[in-house]
């Protein structure tokens, strides 16, 4: 009972499946749900470029820190625009899994599915850790506690998210509308101050930041090696772009027109947003190192050291433009935190939708089909905050080690998806008469093109420059849910063929006699129940049998039974090696043996205990001989219960927390 | 059949039951097996006595070690003499916990074999961690890894009891005989030494040993208390003496005069080794701190720090007696670390006797009482195993910290215990008329008499001086087994009453009625299986439901339902929150409602895979609704499987390595 009411107190009540309808968003919602992932990448990609560029030192970063954001910017005007015309043609929300295995077959769409299992789940470790990071800048006792709070935030975000889409839209909506106030009110008082000259530099600009070791003086391959590095970590900026093509069906109607604007919409505030921050850090002479190298930072020739705490890019611009006004400060960082929250979000609505396609089409197990009794996909929503949860602790929630990993998925995702969308117009064009239709795929197909070599290049050099940082790993990890969901497939279809009911339809005929079997140990009621239900039910042959496993025991039980006349032949099986399992399967075969025709019945007596740790005390091996019996063709095991008295009530506990598991009996 | 091949060339050829009479000890492998824990612990008690003496500074360990040392002989001479009593009166090897259930009630039965299991557990932990320790003064490398090194001695010794004991006799009773040979040559090399003023001083000779903080100037009452710990932790030397008196069953004939003499036998050598060591040690001026506090040794004022390494007593006696000799030092290193795994594999033999006594007794779960297929234990060698590596993890193997948990459970079992064998001649002398046997009777009592003070005294000084280092935890172990153990004897209690049969004899009368209910999900060949498997048992009544989940796909089900003319009414269950399980079971109880003189069969479809992750992909539901409707009254559940081609071959994993768990069927 205590288990349900908080169940509700933490789920709110359960929903009728006619309730579905009722959860899509307008766009002032969808925007919000769908593009904070994007949006919320301007928290991190500005580091990521300063790190990176300053590995050679700072000066680098001064001069090509602009540059790496305009190849950035450019990436995300062609991204965006290649998606307008995904969702446009594929309104069904299955997004790069459908668009690829539609146009580029199973294996193909497959590739992308995996892609995206892990970019979900790497969206939501990044962004929760990058979130706690940039709550740190305001809120001090966080640090040095970040992966704790890391995987605290992804508790309660799993716990909002079981309660379904609909509540978590209305909540969330209005954090990422303060964060844009706060990034645009960042850029306005900014401008205005330089404009003024009244700016102050940021606190990291009275560092020197030296190279690292072996990049103090580099050759020009090494240095376009290390500009196209910083232009991948960079591109982090576009991860979350694809997630409303993923989440079309959970639009208004018209869906495809309200997600293609939402779409342009996000590109264009998530392209003001970066180069305003970029313009503004540069301004202000931040510099970045990496956290696993401080003694890239010097004052006065000694490196600061573990003293200086270094803040987020956002926070260091926060603490210039806001200078003298420090509620600005706290703001920024504490909308920042929200927005990277919901932009794991994004992944929290992202990922269940897709393994529940994923499963439908056989690729993952049937649970994760199923909606829960709230509407949500509780088990893809378990699964996806597990694996959040251990990259959070393996990467001990350190946003810089983590992106390593991330933007690898996405462009495989991207690059697969724009090339399919190339196959999807090709193959209308064939058939299509209508000039002016023509036209328009024509001009569709060269934006799908353009996204298609823009994405394929920028893959290439992601994993030129970042396959050994870790961009290996997440290559790894696709490939093993590759394999493994191909092999769920295989699977599937291997039973059903097996399963499929032949012509011959031999499973029609009927056995001729039943032959039951009791299961005795002691005589108490279980065993009497078991012995009259049995003889109720009429069987050809009955009898029941003991494992002598101690001659004395054996011999008390054989008299009592004789002493209470019990209508039925108790027959006693010898067991040297003191088993109960070996012997009972030997002569239940014996009988299969004899009349293969008959269909043995094993009755076997069970109590029901209310708690587990009662369960652990009994019935240990009346479960273990009835997993082995069902190895044996011909027998049916039928367990008769006693309830004793502690049971009651507790049946409950078996419909409760995971009845949205549940889909299908005997499946 | 991998897995069975493995655990045979682990474990062994099975053993039928009637060859456990073969596994009896002759004295010359009793005193290895028994022994070892007693005579081992000269490996670790003089340091104890050494390192508490210390704490005040170096002039008290030479003063005052050899009044410890007289002490312990003294306790370790009345508790032999009070033992040699125990064995005779109770041959059947219960031992203290026997003795006391007898004499003074199964609550005090229980406090004792509360004290014994934690004692058995701390047995392993500190001897396999001082054996360790010991074999680091020949084996370098094992330093910094003690705590890894000795979880995998515990596995090993694990896998050699899993065996059986006789094996484990033969095989160890050499190292416990190499080991009084080499501290025999220990004692007379450095005698002979000694006596021509030709032994070396030892390495810790040559430091001082400052008192610790708050110990350099000691009241009167102080340096008592101080004396007195070291006498507690001296008489960690006692440990293992009530080993025998556990194992007495395991002798030869005559089992009880064979024991007392093993046991008389094995305290004339402890003392002789302790009485030799430490005359040693004060001879070569052996001074011993605690790892904890290592700035305690100065070498010329300045703290000797992390770079010495302390060897433990017999290692450094070993280094100054065989200075000049090394074969004899590494014999000695190996030789103690051998006896130390040995006194390990003492509770080995005596953890698993013991539960499996209080499993029959009720106090633990039943499978305890049972036997492999080797005849040993496997459950309880097996819990020992675990609980032992976790207090070796948890303490890092730091022998000097497990000890101070050690000795307390001990001596609440020897205190208990002499004080039921007063009990127990009491009551024997009001019947016994003999005037010879009651003399003896009354010699036997004094004997006891004295044997239950002096421990009772020792056990007050361990807990004065040692309740907020260890002994505390120990006994709130002691006092959570006790719970536990009361807690199950309750529950077994009230289970057996609640199944015991009323003279009404209700279960004997038969069900009007069988219903038979089929669980159809798809129409397939197991669900057609079951549906004949049921008509084959010609019910009263019998339908299939189906669970509307998605009405779709039960439209298409109903359809076929129809085509195939299948000859059974298929009932549609609406389930408006798509769940399974609810709306079959409400069904069901409706049956129920309707005539509650039936009972109801429901028969469930299930494949059968062979690999635990094909289980995970299918029969969820089925499973959950299983377990779900054994707590309704008067209702069957029949799993009708299908085996499915992988599950060929499979069926012998259900047979194999836990077989020996299994006891009875259905209880």
């Amino acid at each position: 009972m205590t288990g349900r009411i908080i169940k509700r107190l933490l789920l709110g009540r359960a929903m009728p499946s006619d309730k579905l309808g009722e959860t899509l968003l307008p766009k002032k919602l969808a925007l919000p749900i769908f593009a904070s992932d994007a949006l919320s990448s301007v928290a991190y990609a500005p580091d990521e470029i300063f790190i990176t560029l300053g590995m050679a030192g700072g000066a680098l970063a001064l001069t090509h820190s602009w540059q790496i954001a305009l190849a950035v910017v450019c990436v995300m005007g062609v991204v965006v625009a290649s998606y307008r015309q995904n969702v446009r043609a594929y309104p069904s929300g299955g997004g790069d899994y459908e668009v690829a295995t539609t146009n580029l077959g199973p294996k193909a769409g497959l590739t992308v599915a995996s892609a995206l299992l892990v970019d979900y789940t790497l969206t939501v470790a990044v962004s929760v850790s990058s979130g706690v990071q940039n709550a740190g800048a305001a809120l001090h006792f966080i640090r040095g506690h970040e992966a704790i709070v890391a995987v605290a935030v992804v508790a309660l975000l799993t716990a909002m998210n079981l309660r379904g889409v609909r509540e978590s839209g209305a909540l969330f909506s209005l954090p990422v509308y303060l964060f844009m106030l706060g990034i645009l009110a960042l850029g306005v008082v900014g401008f205005i101050r330089k404009m003024t000259g009244n700016l102050p530099m940021a606190e990291s600009s009275k560092f020197d930041l030296v190279p690292q070791d072996n990049m103090d003086s580099l050759s020009s391959i090494a240095l376009l090696f290390l500009l196209l590095r910083a232009f991948s970590s960079g591109c982090a900026a576009l991860t979350g772009v694809e997630a409303i093509s993923n989440g079309v069906p959970a639009f208004q109607k018209p869906k495809s027109r309200n997600a293609a604007t939402t779409l342009l919409l996000m590109g264009a505030i998530a392209v003001v947003m970066l180069i305003s921050i970029i313009t503004l850090a540069r301004w202000t002479g931040i510099q970045m190192v990496d956290p696993e190298h401080p003694n890239q930072l010097l004052q006065n020739g000694v490196p600061v050291g573990d003293g200086y705490e270094e803040d987020t890019v956002l926070g260091q611009l926060a603490h210039s433009v806001f200078h003298g006004f420090s509620p600005g400060i706290v703001y920024i960082s504490i909308v920042a935190a929200l927005i990277l929250v919901l932009a794991a979000n994004t992944a929290f609505n992202g990922f269940p939708v897709l393994a529940s396609i994923l499963a439908k089409d056989g690729f993952l197990p049937r649970q994760l089909h199923t909606r829960g009794d709230r509407l949500a996909y509780s088990n893809g929503i378990l699964i996806l905050a597990g694996a959040a949860i251990f990259l959070i602790v393996a990467y001990d929630a350190e946003t810089t080690r983590l992106i390593q990993l991330y933007i690898v998925g996405v462009f495989v995702s991207f690059t697969l998806s724009q090339i399919g969308m190339i196959r999807h117009w090709n193959r209308h064009l064939l058939t299509e008469d209508d000039p002016a239709e023509r036209r328009r795929m024509r001009r569709s197909r060269i934006i799908n093109g353009v996204g298609a070599v823009m994405s394929g290049t920028v893959l290439v050099v992601v994993l030129l420059t970042k396959f050994m940082r870790g961009a290996g790993l997440a290559i790894a990890g696709m490939c093993v849910l590759f394999v493994i969901m191909l092999a769920i497939s295989r699977h599937y279809k291997r039973v059903r063929e097996e399963l499929a009911i032949d012509d011959d339809l031999d499973e029609s005929i009927l056995p001729s006699r039943v032959h039951a079997v009791v299961l005795v140990s002691k005589i108490h009621k279980p065993t009497l129940r078991a012995l009259s239900y049995a003889r109720a039910t009429r069987p050809s042959v009955l009898e029941a049998i003991t494992v002598d496993v101690d001659t004395e025991e054996t011999q008390a039980l054989v008299a009592e039974w004789e002493r209470r006349e019990i209508p039925v032949t108790l027959k006693t099986l010898s067991s040297p090696y003191r088993e109960i399992t070996r012997p009972v399967v030997s002569y239940i075969k014996s009988i299969r043996r004899d009349s293969p025709r008959d269909v043995v019945m094993v009755y076997i007596p069970e109590y029901v205990l209310g708690r587990w740790y009662e369960q652990v005390l009994h019935n240990q091996s009346a479960l273990r001989l009835k997993g082995r019996l069902l190895f044996t063709p011909g027998v049916m095991v039928a367990s008769v219960p006693w309830q004793l008295r502690s049971s009651q009530g507790a049946e409950d506990k078996y419909d409760g927390p995971s009845v949205g598991s549940v889909r299908r009996g005997g499946g």
